[in-house]
């Protein structure tokens, strides 16, 4: 049993360096991401989507050449179990799910999935080995159009100095970044300089 | 000269091996972290914020703990060439940024980043040299307190089975999942059986 180029065991040992936990969801994500490329369509460059941002994109990230760095991989937040690669021009591609259907098979992975069960109740032994089990088991395919323009990131365009910051920003965004239009995620900011 | 815990050697083969290509900012987001990391605050877990998702998130990926699927990185839509490390319970950080005032002593660099040339008229091994040559001297630090509930993503809460696509589904997104009420980016769709 291989997820792409590992052995079940090496990717566990990425998944732990990468990701820092053996999270459950990167585990089946190995799968899909591995069942996904073993059903890619015809092509040589392939871009991704995840369809949540938790776990799956570290899957991708790990066993693809596809990063949120270099826009290849992108996420849409649909809270969805789902990773699609798709032919970077044509936007054919491949969608792999976690299929409801095939859950029964596989309680604890169900009850793990459909938050049935508190996470202090899991059994994570059992879980670990029904996910091993299971492997492509819970999933299911499908051949998607991608439409490439609603998922891939803008380009940046021009860029200026801000006024008030005086760091570069892309100009679409007005007359001054929007950081310093009031988007910030920080509520202080103090200059210091730096140890090196 | 080393990237935290690598020399800059070993950060090239880095950077190739999960960005694909040597892009400068990525290069330079190697410097930023390395930066940041050195003038952590107090502290044993920090979570990152990228103000772009262009490079700077696959610097954060290769040389923190942080990364996109564990929900330690945060990316803000910025367009701004910035990054901080915090303190995940305080908010308690340190933000690097590229400081445009620094940038005139590196010509090369500073018409790559403000785009003053085109592609095909910049000297790339001169850009490379420049940015091995300056390190952190383009880069300027501030101590930031971070308001992480305005960049952590929000908890998936609730699931549900979508009625329309059978695919589970976070049900604070409604009666349906958001990819059956019209957000998907998918113009068809057809289910194949797999080849494993």
């Amino acid at each position: 049993m291989n997820i792409c180029t590992y052995s079940y065991e090496e990717f566990l040992h990425l998944v732990k360096s990468f990701h820092g936990t053996l999270a459950p969801g990167l585990l089946i994500g190995g799968f899909m991401v591995d069942l996904a490329m073993k059903n890619l369509p015809d092509g040589e460059l392939f871009d991704a989507i995840c369809e949540t941002p938790v776990c799956l994109p570290d899957a991708v990230q790990i066993l693809t050449p596809c990063t949120i760095g270099n826009g290849w991989l992108s996420v849409v937040p649909f809270g969805k179990f789902a990773v699609t690669l798709y032919e970077k021009y044509s936007g054919r591609g491949v969608r792999v799910y976690l299929d409801t259907e095939k859950l029964n098979n596989w309680p604890e992975i169900r009850d793990w999935y459909l938050k049935k069960k508190k996470k202090q109740d899991q059994d994570s032994e059992k879980l670990f080995g029904q996910i091993k089990e299971a492997g492509h088991g819970l999933l299911s395919l499908q051949k998607v159009q991608v439409e490439p323009e609603k998922v891939r990131r803008k380009k940046m365009g021009p860029v200026a100095v801000c006024p008030v910051c005086q760091e570069a920003y892309p100009t679409r965004d007005g007359d001054k970044c929007r950081s310093c239009q009031g988007d910030t995620p920080y509520s202080d900011i103090v200059s210091v300089s730096a140890s090196k």
